[in-house]
C-alpha cells in the first residue's frame, strides 16, 4: 500500500543480496520464470548484452549492481591497482548495449565516485551505496511517473501501449504501463491494445504477463494491426516508454515507436513519452546524436530456434528508432510532465532538480 | 522466354492434373518444398481455409480447380440431382474465405454455367474448361500487370513490398512481387525491403524464398522498421497486392497495408496496389462494405506449435485492413494502370472490357 494505492511489487526483474545479484531471466517468460543468482560482474554484462535483463530504467540498474559486483570482486588492496582494475569493469558494462541511456547515466554516476574517492575501500563501499541508491531512485521515480501520468489517463480510454515498460523494464513500478496500471488501480474503466513488438516480442511475451497478473483487460494485436485500430477509432491514447530522449525531446524508443507516433499523429490520437530524466541526455541535441543499435538477424529469422525465414540472408534489425518530439504530445517524467517537449522546456525540467 | 524476358515459372502453388490437383503447401516454406495431390475437392477447401494456398488470385484457381474436382465427383446422371449436389459443392468453397474477391469471382462464373447449362456431362465439362480459362487468364492477366507495372520502377530504386505476391500468390507471374521481378529482368538495379507480415511471415517465408530464387536484393524487416527506414529515405516506392477493390478504389489488403500506406504519403513516396481486375468488386462501394475476415488467435500466440504468449488470452487478430483511395497513388491491372483511384476511373477501366 503506497500513497493510498495497492501495488504488487512481488516480482522484481533485479534484487541485490548484499554479495550477489537476483536476475529473473526475461527472455523465459511468459513460459518460464527462472531466476538467475550470480556475483560475477561479467554474469550481469552478458544478462544486460543478451536482455534477459532490459528496459532502459532496468538496464540502468543492473549496470549499478554489476559495477558493484565487480567492484567487490576486484582483490587488490592498492589503490593504483584497485581503480585500474575497477576501470576496466565499468568500460566492460558500459559496452553491454549503445542506445539505453540509463546505462551511461549510471556510469556517470559510477565513475564520478572514482574519480572523487582514491581509498579503495571506501570506494568499494561507495559504489555499492550507490548502485543501490540508484535502484531506489528508480523505484521512487516510477512511483512518481506513475502519479503525473495517470491524471492523463481517462475513465473509458483504450490505451494502445508497445515493448514493455512495467516492472520489468523499470525495478520499480514501470513507467508507461506503470501509468497504466495506477489508472486502473484508480478505477478507471481502461482497456489496453498491446502490440507484440517484434522482434523479440516484449509485449506478448512481457506486457501480456503483467497484464494478465495485474487483471486490467487488453487484447493482444500484431504491431501491424495498430493503424487500422486507429482507422476504427478504437484507440484514444498512445503511451510507451523511452530508451534515450535527447535534449530537445526527440526520442528513441523500440522500433515500432515511430510508426505509431506519426499514426496516432494522422489520427489525432495523443502520443504520450513516460521516463524518468535519467533517460534524458541533454549532451544529445537531437535525435541524430541518438546512437542505434543493431541486433542479431537471427532474432528476426528465428524463433526459439526454430526457423521461420532462410539462413543467410540480409536482414536490417535496428532495436530502436527515434520518434522527432513534433510527434509527442507529453513527456512524463518524475518531476512532472514536459507538454509540446522542445530543447527549451526539456532543459527546464533538467535544470529544476529539487 | 516470354516478351522477350526470361520469366522462372518452374513452381506453381497450384496444378491441374486432369483428375487431380497438386497443390504446393505454402505453410511448410521456406522449409520444405511438400506438395499435396487431391482429387478430394475438401480437401482443396481445406487447403484455402488453412492457407496452405493462398494470395487473392491463387485462391480464385484453387476454387476453381476444387469446384471443377467437385463437379467430377457428382456421381448422379439425373440432371436436377446433378445440380443441387454441385451447388451445394460450390458453396463449401465459397464459404472457405470471407475476403478474397477472387474466390466470388470464381464462383460467380461458375454459377453462370450452372445457370445455363442443365445437361449434366455438358457442364461437367463446362465446369472443367472454365476453370482453366480463370488459370490462364490469370497467368496472362498477371504478365500484363509485371508489364505495365515495371513501367513505374525506376533503375536504382529500393522498393518496399509487404506479404507475398509474387507466383505464390497467384499461379501466374505475380502482382506487386511480379512487377519487381519484370524491373529486375530489365536490368534496372533494384533492390527490396520485405516486411516480414505477420502474423504469419508470408513475407519472411514466402517473398524472401521467391527473391532468393530470383537473385534480387533484398533486405529483411520486421513490419514495425517501415516506418523508421522510410524517415532515413531508404524507400523510394510501395508497392503490395490486394485481395479486394471496392469500386472507388478502396482497397482491402493483408493487415499492415494501411499502416504503409499512411506512412508512404507522409514520408512523400508514391504508394502502388498491383491486382487484376478480377479482384476488384464494383459491387462493394466503398471499403465499408468489404467484409474483413478476423483469424484464430494461435496464429498470434504461436510459431508452429511452440507458445510466443500465454494462452486464453484476448487477441484480435484481423487478417486484412482497408487502404481508403487517398492513400493509393496508382492501382496496377491488366488493362492499364488507374492514376488516382476513384469511382470514376475505376469504373472506367471495368467497362473497358476488351
Amino acid at each position: 500500500m503506497i500513497g493510498g494505492i495497492d501495488i504488487d511489487t512481488k516480482y522484481r526483474p533485479i534484487e541485490w543480496l548484499g554479495n550477489s545479484v537476483r536476475i529473473l531471466d526475461q527472455t523465459q517468460l511468459p513460459l518460464r520464470e527462472v531466476y538467475i543468482e550470480t556475483s560475477d560482474f561479467m554474469e550481469v554484462a552478458s544478462a544486460i548484452r543478451n536482455m534477459k535483463i532490459r528496459g532502459a530504467p532496468a538496464i540502468g540498474v543492473a549496470a549499478a549492481f554489476g559495477i558493484a559486483l565487480g567492484a567487490l570482486s576486484v582483490s587488490s588492496n592498492v589503490n593504483a591497482t584497485y581503480h585500474i582494475q575497477l576501470s576496466k569493469i565499468i568500460d566492460i558494462i558500459r559496452n553491454t548495449r549503445p542506445t539505453a541511456r540509463n546505462l551511461f547515466y549510471t556510469v556517470e554516476r559510477m565513475n564520478n565516485l572514482v574519480s572523487k574517492i582514491g581509498e579503495y575501500s571506501s570506494l568499494k563501499k561507495a559504489i555499492v551505496q550507490e548502485a543501490l541508491n540508484i535502484q531506489n531512485e528508480e523505484i521512487k521515480y516510477s512511483f512518481n511517473i506513475c502519479q503525473f501520468g495517470a491524471d492523463l489517463i481517462q475513465d473509458g480510454m483504450n490505451i494502445l501501449t508497445h515493448c514493455n515498460t512495467g516492472p520489468l523494464a523499470t525495478t520499480g513500478y514501470g513507467t508507461a504501463l506503470g501509468i497504466i496500471k495506477f489508472a486502473h488501480y484508480q478505477k478507471k474503466n481502461i482497456m489496453v491494445f498491446v502490440d507484440e513488438t517484434r522482434p523479440l516480442f516484449q509485449g506478448s511475451r512481457l506486457t501480456v504477463w503483467e497484464l494478465k497478473k495485474e487483471g486490467i483487460p487488453f487484447s493482444l494485436i500484431t504491431d501491424s494491426m495498430a493503424g487500422a485500430v486507429m482507422y476504427q477509432n478504437k484507440i484514444n491514447l498512445v503511451i510507451v516508454g523511452a530508451d534515450c530522449i535527447a535534449a530537445n525531446g526527440d526520442t528513441a524508443n523500440k522500433i515500432g515507436t515511430y510508426s505509431l507516433a506519426v499514426l496516432s499523429k494522422i489520427h489525432g490520437i495523443p502520443f504520450i513519452v513516460a521516463a524518468p530524466t535519467s533517460t534524458i541526455d541533454i549532451s544529445r541535441k537531437n535525435g541524430k546524436d541518438i546512437i542505434i543499435e543493431e541486433r542479431n538477424a537471427d532474432e528476426i529469422i528465428k524463433y526459439r530456434g526454430i526457423p521461420i525465414s532462410l539462413e543467410d540472408i540480409k536482414v536490417y534489425n535496428p532495436a530502436f528508432d527515434v520518434t522527432p518530439a513534433k510527434y509527442i504530445s507529453a513527456i512524463v517524467t518524475e518531476r512532472g510532465i514536459i507538454r509540446k517537449p522542445s530543447r527549451k522546456n526539456v532543459l527546464e525540467i533538467m535544470m529544476n532538480n529539487n
